[in-house]
């Protein structure tokens, strides 16, 4: 079974761009054509053919997507069989999918956890875990991913802006609490690497503060990081630069809202509100290359 | 809307014992009567049957039950469907219900996940938060379950032995990782509480660290502690006693396994293994009394 971040970084290479799209689907912010029922029913039929039509948008420009649980839960199990539908749908694409589901809890609930969104038919390549508790509920992730062929990014550094608030608690020495994760990540993804270098077990580093970034990037060495915060959230293609190797490997960057809601700006104004998407998805890949590979 | 502080605390009172029952349904512990089936959708429908005795069995001895997210996402959307269909059927027996998702994300997605767990008719009564983001992750699910007349419980202090490795991290005068995030809770829940003075922002402290548990308890005034990790875990109700208050409030105990799969032990052999969950569960409430009420 090929291991994860070869996959990954083939398909990167295929495609020329580190990056991914999110699927963060919001009902109120369809495009016009597409919001026109009422209800839920109605909402999770409009926001499966809006995931539908970004897919199709994005399948030759990128090599993976980013889907965003949370919008799909919002419809309760209707949401979650969208969900597995939509990650069948990447795949039938040729794309990479990445849960972006946060789950951690103890180890034997982790497990489970782990079996429930790396295992089986329609599961992402990999998911995002939430690491607050520690290596006995992490360990069940690695192991499933590493015997799936698939991956997970542990949260390390978010995005957002209280991050710093809880992350940056520092000890005695100066030392945050992020970079105590990140070392507790990088151990645990030791003995899971390919030959390649890199580890099933990624980072979740927000570009939003690239100067953690290039902390970060010597704490995890065998680590791809998953870059949220580019867009919408305010970091530039050379913040999110910051989490690659001097090579050009080892992150991934994600953009959603800056992309997938594209036709609500001027400057993407198109007939066909997928084409607006297409072009802001190759505008993204075309602006992290030239900050990745100068 | 009654709050979820006086709510609980209704419900406690009503049946004397501040303890909730934990349904981690595993197909392959369920009695042998029900596990016969083989597949997927048998799986889910063994759990299903397992699940429905377990409420019924413990309806009229404890006012609340806990629901692991995890087993019922295991079967996929069928098995959210599940929960779903178990949550109501708690309602229909008088529990409340807390829904163990453990949720967590950046402000605008945990907006949308608070909406998906604690909004609309079969929704929780409550749910546990992972509180890495910080305050703006935080924010939007206290102000749901404020809206709501509903509870959430922030994971501060996690019952599994690697809690202490992330947990205990501290800065240079000492204060743990954990402590700082306890003040933070205590912050966010101050503006939501009732006339009891607890507020609908609790906190997840687990049974098998006491002594933390009597700091967070100075630290957190205003919270409920859902306590895990009595029994099964290793904690003795006179661990779990560590998170009251004098009076005997401002907590609820959790059991799991000890109480669901007490079938399989010899002193809860039954003729039905309904009885032996039932004993078991009459065992623990019991225990958690003398302890809590002396």
């Amino acid at each position: 079974m090929e291991h994860f971040a070869d996959r990954l970084q083939a398909a990167v290479e295929a495609t020329g761009s580190p990056v991914c799209v999110g699927l963060d689907p919001r009902f109120d912010r369809l495009p016009d054509e597409l919001a026109g029922g009422a209800g839920r029913d109605a909402e999770a039929k409009a926001i499966e053919a809006f995931c539908e039509g970004i897919i199709d948008a994005v399948a030759d420009i990128v090599p993976a997507v980013k889907i965003q649980s949370a919008y799909f839960e919002r419809y309760g199990s209707a949401g979650v069989a969208l969900y597995e539908r939509m990650v069948a749908r990447c795949h039938d694409a040729g794309l990479i999918v990445i849960g972006d589901v946060k789950r951690g809890d103890i180890g034997s609930t982790a497990e489970t956890y782990a079996a429930a969104h790396l295992c089986g038919e329609n599961s992402p390549d990999a998911i995002t875990v939430n690491p607050y508790f520690g290596a006995d509920g992490l360990a069940p992730f690695a192991a499933t991913a590493s015997r799936e062929g698939k991956g997970v990014f542990m949260l390390v550094r978010t995005s957002n802006p209280s991050a710093a608030q809880v992350q940056d608690f520092a000890d005695a020495d100066g030392r945050h609490f992020y970079e105590h994760m990140a070392a507790q990540v990088a151990e645990l993804g030791e003995e899971f690497s390919s030959q390649s270098g890199y580890s099933c077990v990624g980072a979740v580093v927000g570009a939003t503060y690239p100067d953690e970034a290039r902390r970060l990037r010597d704490i995890m060495p065998r680590q791809i990081f998953l870059v949220p915060g580019y867009g919408a959230q305010g970091a530039s293609a050379d913040d999110c630069a910051a989490s690659f190797k001097p090579d050009g490997t080892g992150a991934i960057v994600n953009a959603s809202r800056s992309v997938i809601y594209a036709f609500g700006r001027e400057e993407y104004a198109k007939p066909d509100w997928r084409e607006a998407v297409a072009a802001a998805a190759k505008d993204f890949a075309t602006d992290i290359r030239r900050a990745v590979y100068k």
